[in-house]
């Protein structure tokens, strides 16, 4: 059940998204679950189980990278919770008719000319110009912060 | 940009977690983000776009699978939000040390251990049944729904 | 059937923003728990609540208003639930030192300026139309839709 | 700014559960809402308002209590956001048929019964060990984290 043929590298680098749709369209047709699988009714799952990964974080306080002195039971948790949100997000974009690889790919082309590495790299402020057209509805949020309204992918 | 390499089959269909994993992590360095893109950081920019997601659904009643009658230009918007809500994930794995290819290859085997093909075929009772330990603090959830408490993978 | 009066107990008719926000604070400070109860901790916390919400309806189609052949535990279920959320978001307000009764007030007023009646009533082209400077940022949603962008107060 | 005197009505103070619901019902009948308003689609909408209730948090790093150095039109915003999170909630609730004000004050007095003052003072795994009931399900969770898995109401 571990080979993933052709180019497996180690265990889980291979992995597609393909894969992993396959995987959950198997999965559902032989416990007869297609019926379950709506747009709607994975978008609540897919909520659902955000809501428990935020739980794994939600006492914590601020969490260095690498998670360090967090025990093995609590990242294999943790792993559990991020697969579960990635599976009703394969199976949601599968049942949507939306190739998830393709979109990904196109999204991360949009964000790199929406953010331009010099523009982003130049200064908080002009990062935050940069994001302006995208946060031109968050009013008090787009031109003001200190920390840059926006420093991610959206 | 497009070229991912040996294997490339179609468009997206040859991408990996890895793949995606070493594009976000090139786009964040690039622009000087990685001080931002704290674990509890990515989780909040993960629950937004979760909710730029849902808002795509809000209005909408229940949605058939494949989403006819959708315009082209919502169903590029929704291909947007999901892939927005992957990169997160996968840029939160990353931060927090998890492998996410191995983890959910791993959740993919302790689901079909957790919900075996003949019982939840058999009936819409003993599927509930399977999965009453983990729906063990739903009180209300697990044993009395006509649909079933659990069709998912949780 | 308004008056609050002396006690205002007896039903949860009276139940005031302003009680349940000093209801929440003696509970967190007799317990010892204030030190937990940062902004962010408390938003993940509420988020994990929503998550629990939506699971009680992740499996269920669609569903009618007034939730016809629920049962009693589960309707009590989910007045947990939903009372969760509440608690939680009173309880984030204060610790922010937003005034969640004031600011609610104004933004329904704000609400009623920006959808006015008749343009809402109109039709649903109208009803977009008025909507359409908050959902700039969401192109494919904005316009063409057939059963409209917004219908709700945001 | 505090006295809410004799009606309650001014300020914010007084602002009853049972205030928001009829407003609310008001402001959807009057603009030909009700249809929009299944329980659904306000649920969803409700993940929305949260995903924009976490997106002014996102890049914040730990945020301390009070929000001090905020600027007025970014507490402005969050009390928005805040406020349309209780709307939704309040509408949902309404809608399914739950007196909110009569289960938030149930619920209080379960978490009372289940968090007693003396057991949660005493240490924090005193605490933990009060909540394991709760988080039977998540394994990894319950025992060993130093700062608690649970410390609120839930």
């Amino acid at each position: 059940m571990k080979e993933k043929g052709g180019s497996g590298k180690g265990d889980g680098e291979g992995v597609t998204l393909e894969d992993l749709k396959k995987k959950m369209a198997d999965f559902a047709r032989e416990r007869d679950w297609d019926k379950f699988h709506s747009p709607r009714n994975l978008l609540l799952a897919l909520v659902g189980e955000v809501g428990e990964l935020s739980e794994i974080f939600q006492w914590k306080g601020e969490v260095p990278k690498g998670l360090p002195g967090w025990e093995e039971k609590e990242k294999e948790h943790l792993g559990e919770e991020l697969s579960d949100v990635l599976l009703y997000l394969v199976r949601l974009s599968d049942i949507c008719g939306v190739d998830l690889g393709e979109a990904v790919l196109r999204k991360v082309e949009l964000n790199a000319c929406k953010y331009p590495v010099h523009q982003c790299r130049s200064s908080t402020t002009t990062a935050t110009t940069a994001t302006s057209m995208k946060n031109s509805n968050h009013y008090s949020n787009g031109s003001s912060t200190s920390e840059g309204a926006s420093n991610g992918f959206q």
